[in-house]
């Protein structure tokens, strides 16, 4: 069997073990409530976050064959990632007010559901803590994942924070963008729980003590800036057909690497027209912004920035004293390095 | 100085630390953000659940006066109750298109915040954390901490979630209601975090194991149950001057204690008034209701209830073996017999 299946396997596990969580008595109802809002959100994603935990915890093991406890246990912590996502992802739907997400529509927007979608994603949040409590309680690490998975939250939702009060309505305001925001927002609502909780979790699971490895984590951090970069890229310059949807940063006033980029290297005149044009919905105004990107030379810039955020990782994870520790790295920055989609 | 001052002043304190976590690189836009969010939803209840904290761990140690670590500490873990609740009210307020809350706009209808709101409950939720880490992490205790917060927080979101699908636009149907579904929504949704938990909090802080206190949990419960049903009772035949606001439950559709009873012993005729008018906003249809609660006596079904339930209560408090404990819950009782508000 390969390994996404054996993965799925350990959904339906964990499904059901907490549809019959004894902490609380469900009603048919809401049993069957539970078990569709699940379905729904939790395993239609790529699920590289949660597959990652188990490739990158094999990889610390010198490559050596899992057992089928270390591929369990691996598996339900990559699950907690994916649950965590599904959590941000049925609250930010609601706030961004969004329409579709993974080829279907929003929870939210689904009949019946509506805002109980918020309580929801509390749900989701709070499953984490259960599964990890039947499953790693009594482990050395327990209460280790237990810290881990509560910082990373905490920082997602403070990245999330600063990127909704920057875009609030009626305050739009080019002039706050910059380089170095662009980097916070990316950093805390993306890099730590994308990048750095699954490679964490790996080591956490393989007895590292997480303050030795304060290097491991600013490597990812960086990895999963590069990789969000690459993604406001791709909104913009990405083929439709290969990202799987349209972008639409420009039209939604985004803190997108690319409007910061070209503020920095504007002329006033085409400052001017970036801050008439930019964030607005109709068609000629986005053409405008993004004849103003080619004119910039974007793509070439982001050509640059590409290869040198790549050589500069490179140098990183070599000078990592560890041989696993460096191909776990290294395989990360393999699957993401010049991506199209 | 008095006890709440004290309170208030490690509010302060660790208001002061979460806007100054070494976790999260601050905007000054965003600390000021979180500054007023915090002083606009935590701080301006009753303050009962975290004071309680405070009360039932200096009864547990015999009455003698407590340290100024052991005030510092227990009402630290006081107000991480109070953030669960702010928690739970701002979301509740997004997913119930409430209006005011503590004699002001809900947080979510403040000009600027909007949905940001559902952010900022996630923040405050994920503060209780950052609060347990700083001040309990070292502690023997520190795991059994965090487990209970988990369970009670899942315990809640689960409660509510009953309470939402029963309600849900479209599908009202009185025929759902009864005293076991009411009690099950109870149990979870207020029993657990306003009564069980501070309890729990200064058991475990005292150095107990909760998994020999099951009988406490029990009567607290039981003592939660007691208190919603009297909300219940009030919110129809309250004074509004003295409850402070003007009920609406009728109006509402709720799962209210009165009309699961009401069912219980309606006649086959009144039944269908019954049907036709609960959850009419209509004042006709309220009256109707109101004048149906008078004809079944339902004032004299609750002062029975009322008292049956304090002697049960009492009993179970007097069958425990421990003079402390039976010291605590018997204080928590007689803040809750026979109130008018």
């Amino acid at each position: 069997m390969d390994l996404k299946s054996k993965f799925m396997e350990v959904y339906y596990k964990l499904k059901s073990e907490l549809l019959n969580d004894p902490a609380f008595e469900f009603t048919d109802d809401s049993r069957q409530w539970v078990e569709q809002m699940l379905d729904y959100n939790v395993p239609g994603g790529k699920l590289n976050r949660g597959l990652s935990v188990i490739d990158s915890y094999q990889i610390l093991k010198g490559g050596k064959e899992l057992t089928e406890e270390e591929i369990f246990l691996t598996s339900a912590l990559g699950w907690c990632i994916e649950w965590l996502q599904a959590y941000f992802l049925v609250l930010d739907d609601i706030m961004d007010n969004s329409v579709t997400r993974r080829g279907q529509p929003c929870w939210f927007r689904v009949p019946k559901v509506g805002l109980i979608a918020a309580n929801d994603g509390i749900l989701l949040r709070n499953h984490i803590p259960r599964i990890l409590k039947k499953h790693f309680k009594g482990k050395s690490y327990y209460v280790d994942l237990l810290d881990l998975f509560n910082e990373v939250e905490f920082q997602t939702a403070s990245g999330q924070m600063i990127d909704l009060i920057t875009t609030i309505e009626g305050e739009k305001d080019l002039s706050k963008y910059s380089i170095p925001l662009h980097h916070r927002i990316v950093q805390y609502k993306t890099a730590y729980y994308s990048f750095y909780l699954p490679v964490a979790c790996a080591l956490v699971m393989a007895g590292e003590n997480l303050d030795n490895h304060v290097d491991v984590k600013n490597i990812l951090i960086e990895m999963g800036t590069y990789f969000q970069v690459q993604d406001d890229y791709l909104d913009c310059f990405g083929h439709p057909d290969v990202i799987g949807k349209i972008g639409t940063d420009i039209e939604d006033f985004k803190c997108s690497w690319l409007v910061v980029k070209a503020l920095e290297i504007v002329t006033d005149e085409q400052k001017k027209l970036l801050f008439e044009h930019y964030g607005k919905a109709d068609e000629a105004s986005v053409k405008k912004v993004k004849e103003l990107y080619k004119t910039l030379d974007l793509e070439g810039v982001f050509a640059d920035y590409e290869s040198t955020s790549y050589q500069k990782l490179n140098k990183s994870i070599e000078a990592h004293p560890k041989k696993e520790v460096q191909a776990v790295l290294k395989s990360f920055l393999a699957k993401i390095y010049k991506r199209q989609k």
